[in-house]
């Protein structure tokens, strides 16, 4: 196999997040389901924004927050995701290329505007999100660089961007280019509406030996396999797959492997400030280990570092130097 | 005197503050001051802000800073400043009223863009600013409306914003506007560069008496007056104006008026993380206390609880429940 160009490229949702603070009272006012992702049009973006707190932003995406915590880990990455031509898209652009991680999709001219999620935290740091797609949903299939992809050791995509067609022939495209490279690829499920609309698209790209490295949580995997017992999913889904990861929140995470089986806990954190980007930051962290060839201990503790990292502070990218962490805490 | 609608009206810039960690080094290789705000053109701000890390976005604005803290306490407000038609003028008008603050000035269409500030924070939480005062500095004299400034208590202005033609005009209008009712105007002198350019200016405003409140740190002190010891600085400021503030930062903060001097030590802060308002909101504890008639002492004390808030996260505005802080500290 030649040397690789990257570690991991991801094709995921550009997106920006815009988060408050917000009481659970005043959530279940605005009909939200608390703790879910919705998906909104622009109205009711417009909508949700008017009845928001005073917010910030910051760059999110799901794919692209796992790359981001990849990249301060000392990764190299690269990034594919569709931005408008708008403020808004050159801060998601910046923020990854300032995260040193190449990023060649033009931003696309007209309508849309950039995605923007709409996120409103709870006291107790859960996260309400609200995403308006914009241009994200617009990827076309021929922003796949299949040379970059055949130069990655892991190829991870994020589940949320199955949805929309353009994105999803475009992850066809790479997922081929990838398998033709003798790549890995690496799937979040990312959601249990994807599940529900696109799950069979997942069991045959699973049967067909397409995925290398699943990622669920609790909720995904009882929807991907109908056990509603979380032994019975694993039971179930491990063995479709080579690698799989369910993360459990504040349970920690299970890893399966080749017969092996390791678990972890979460690693202590003084405050939940904000859950947004946990599972995306734990996701970076077992990928950092898996293309080191660590063991499936080590890769999950690196992951869970990595989640409790993200959630004691607003935003879904990390703010403490990740590597110096990692190395002070796996010692 | 008439029943007051606004506790206060403040004109200022009306930018969005972008905001990253940065190493001393890096920021001495960038050839910035350290500390210190420096006015930039669109193509100096583009390239800052490619050589800056990942950021966030967080509605700044020293004015507007300071409303939205005396909003967050309870007082009503509302601001004048110029946003452009742009994705970050929404995100400017959006977060001033989603603090509860009346804001009624139209966005500008066309070139240039909504200011922003490119804010380099450094490992020990000092700020190095980059203003592109883009939109801000066009605010015109028609803005103002003069029913609005008549019926608030206070009129709060930004020194920063004397500096450009158009919004020095329009505060010119205001501050004849508040005379003529028989209101206060408080001052806040911004920086160096605004006292060097127009330091006349200001001196002719107090010889006037247009000048109620006037606040300074110590550097402002020392331009304003040109006596580098601080105590010869303050016995020559303080006679002029009927209330003066200087701010001393991690020393505190003294206030005089009517021959009463008070003075407070800067509140403990368990990390300083970012300086970014500390000013600011300094002087919204202030006006708070102020408005309702407090004493020198507990509305410097109150500045001081809002100052040590927002110096403990990134970003001018805050984010703690600074009604129910400062309500748990005076006691």
């Amino acid at each position: 196999m030649p040397d690789t160009q990257y570690d991991v490229i991801a094709i995921g949702n550009a997106i920006v997040d815009v988060m408050a603070p917000c009481s659970d009272a005043k959530i279940a006012e605005l009909g939200m389901n608390r703790g879910g992702m919705t998906l909104v049009d622009e109205a009711e973006a417009a909508a949700l924004y008017a009845a928001m707190g005073p917010a910030r932003e910051i760059s999110g995406g799901s794919a692209a927050n796992t790359l981001a915590g990849l990249a301060a880990l000392g990764d190299r990455c690269a990034f594919i995701g569709q931005v408008a031509d708008d403020q808004l898209g050159a801060v998601f652009a910046h923020d990854i290329r300032a995260g040193g991680i190449d990023f060649a999709v033009e931003a696309r001219a007209g309508e849309p505007s950039t995605a923007r999620c709409l996120i409103f935290v709870s006291p107790d740091g859960q996260r309400t999100m609200n995403t308006f797609l914009g241009a994200s949903q617009f990827l076309p299939a021929g922003s796949i660089d299949e040379g970059a992809i055949a130069a990655a050791k892991v190829l991870y995509l994020e589940g949320y961007l199955w949805d929309p067609a353009e994105p999803r022939a475009a992850m066809r495209r790479a997922i081929d280019a990838a398998k033709a490279a003798g790549r890995q690829v690496a799937f979040t499920l990312s959601d249990g509406f994807v599940i529900a609309r696109h799950g069979d698209d997942f069991r045959a790209l699973i049967a067909a030996g397409m995925i290398d490295i699943l990622f669920a949580n609790e909720a995904e995997l009882a929807a991907m396999t109908g056990e509603s017992d979380f032994e019975a999913g694993v039971s179930a889904l491990a063995p479709q797959v080579p690698v799989l990861v369910v993360t459990r929140g504040e349970h920690g995470a299970v890893a399966l492997a080749g017969g092996e089986r390791a678990q972890v806990a979460a690693e202590p954190v003084a405050k939940v400030v904000d859950t947004t980007g946990a599972g995306d930051l734990f996701a970076a962290g077992f990928l950092h280990g898996h293309v080191r060839g660590w063991g499936l201990a080590s890769a999950l503790r690196t992951g869970a570092i990595a989640a409790a990292e993200v959630i004691g502070h607003y935003g879904a990218r990390t703010e403490a130097d990740l590597k110096a962490l990692v190395a002070a805490k796996l010692g």
